[in-house]
């Protein structure tokens, strides 16, 4: 069973370093992609922050659309850290390579975070979307802390 | 009557100036999104425009998946256009500001042209998603012929 399961890793990360590599002509391209999608999944999701810290009011309708684009945008990047793309001008650090199983375990949860996030925003309770926000921010820590250059 | 317009065409004005420099704490902000939001847009268009021309097999998913994308980034970079990020590095040219309800129509043909473009995609028919990209690829080259810098 156990080996049932590395096998299928293994295959999917061969076939996720393919696609990825299919997917960007150049490595520049990909950095220059996933540096923009942190840009605009960041921006949106400090507009969440300044509510969820009262810095601005809660607004059901602007968190549930910020929400939902940060969301969207949280199964971006990942395409982009593919084989190659680990020099030039990133703050991706080596151990994104190095550990690719535990850096797709993060990505995976800041996913699964930002959809609970994007539910909870739709339902116009601020303690919901708060909770939901404290956790997506935890899951952008998380990941920061292990693979991002400070 | 065109009174009546011109005045509420001057209100909507004033809030989205007001909206977008509520949005981004500085004009470096917007820009920095705005560019971000194009290279998603335009990295996610470029894989489609491979299957559109034939470079790439036309694949019904990665159509799909690509041109909901597109759709949804195709919403975002016209709140980065408010007043007071005209200046710096950008390729926005001084006419976005001088005729901003010409603009609006450019960005808002796109947007249209990018909804039915993933609608196209969803079907699974070659024929439908390369007329639908056509279209969308005129809007892209319409806005940038009028509002962009070479």
């Amino acid at each position: 069973m156990k080996k049932t399961m590395l096998y299928i890793v293994a295959i999917s990360a061969s076939l996720m370093s393919f696609g990825a590599a299919a997917q960007f002509a150049k490595p520049e391209d990909a950095l220059k992609y996933r540096k923009a999608s942190f840009t605009v999944m960041g921006t949106h999701f400090g507009r969440l922050g300044a509510m969820a810290q009262g810095r601005v009011p809660f607004d059901a309708k602007m968190a549930a659309d910020n929400a939902e684009i940060v969301a969207d945008m949280a199964k971006l990047p990942w395409a982009a850290f593919g084989e190659g793309t680990d020099g030039g001008d990133t703050k991706a650090k080596p151990e994104i390579w190095k550990q690719g199983a535990k850096f797709k375990e993060a990505s995976d949860k800041l996913q699964a975070e930002s959809v609970k996030l994007a539910a909870a925003a739709k339902t116009g309770k601020e303690d919901a979307f708060k909770a939901a926000f404290a956790a997506t921010a935890g899951a952008c820590k998380n990941c920061h802390d292990d693979f991002r250059a400070k």
